[in-house]
């Protein structure tokens, strides 16, 4: 059976170190990252989302080597995990393709590295995805995390990766593998 | 205290998709993201190693614009997470360099996503790390991992990370964050 919970990186609306709202810039290296730790998984896909078409074209151009290219012929295993990405202009267009597909309204799980709201523990985030009939999507914002409103607006927001240091300063290929690792691990 | 165990990211000996021993291509990402994991979990410190000094020269002027440059005075956090990293030419300068430090002969723990030998679980290596008083380094090769000489050298080897699915090819990133947490975290 198809698994019911999708990985979601965000590039807009998102923070930069001073707090604006801005839009990141795609970095192919995180989508084959994220599409391997979704497949390596078994989860139901991996959204790559921005607000700017120039930079999902980009992308799709990239890509093509190693989905329909002389890459994808090379390393059939990379060709199979970016199978499993899409791109999406927004994290309602993600929540849109899902529902359509489940029939539900997924839960929108975000993450987030700052400890300044309503927030949790990632036992309980496990439970509820192993419990509920609806789908989900995991949501990692990328430069330093996603905007307030948008993380807001989400169901549920998953305490930090707590560590034992007092620098938490993890890149986002990081933070998500550690994340799919304690929820479906 | 200083923590007593250590990264290695391994760029030779390593294979690649047909099993020859090659040196691969350092990627500056790479040490980015391994530094902040080691600086994170409070780890000793992260050893970059190549066998190559072209390539360990290009990545420490790359280094130079986040450790003594604009990048660092950016992005404090950068900074100290990259002051931890180290180029070594061998596994063997690696270990000489934590045995200088500590007195005593690291414990070599090597991982692979490949279960074709003996292989530690990832709750007994925890255990033995939190045991011993001999200090350790915990190995990633890149490439398709490390070479199995280098691999039969070293004191352990962890289990590869179980996943759901048939499908296992993490990036390096992705395995070591998962590896690190599961043995720190």
């Amino acid at each position: 059976m198809r698994h019911r919970s999708y990985l979601l990186l965000a590039h807009y609306p998102v923070v930069d170190r001073v707090g604006a709202t801005i839009t990141s810039a795609m970095t192919a290296l995180d989508l084959h990252d994220l599409s391997r730790l979704a497949r390596t998984y078994g989860l139901g896909g991996f959204f790559a989302q921005t607000n700017l078409p120039q930079q999902s074209a980009l992308m799709q151009r990239l890509l093509r080597h190693w989905i329909g290219g002389a890459g994808g012929e090379l390393n059939p295993s990379r060709k199979v995990a970016l199978e499993g990405l899409s791109m999406v202009e927004s994290i309602d267009e993600a929540a849109g393709k899902v529902e359509a597909e489940w029939g539900e309204k997924p839960l929108l799980i975000a993450t987030s590295a700052r400890d300044d709201g309503e927030r949790m523990g990632f036992g309980e985030v496990g439970k509820l995805l192993a419990e509920t009939t609806r789908p989900a999507i995991i949501i990692f914002g990328t430069a330093s995390g996603l905007a307030p409103a948008a993380l807001e607006s989400c169901d549920v927001v998953v305490e930090p990766i707590g560590t034992p240091s007092d620098y938490n300063h993890l890149s986002v290929r990081s933070a998500a593998s550690i994340t799919v690792d304690r929820l479906f691990g």
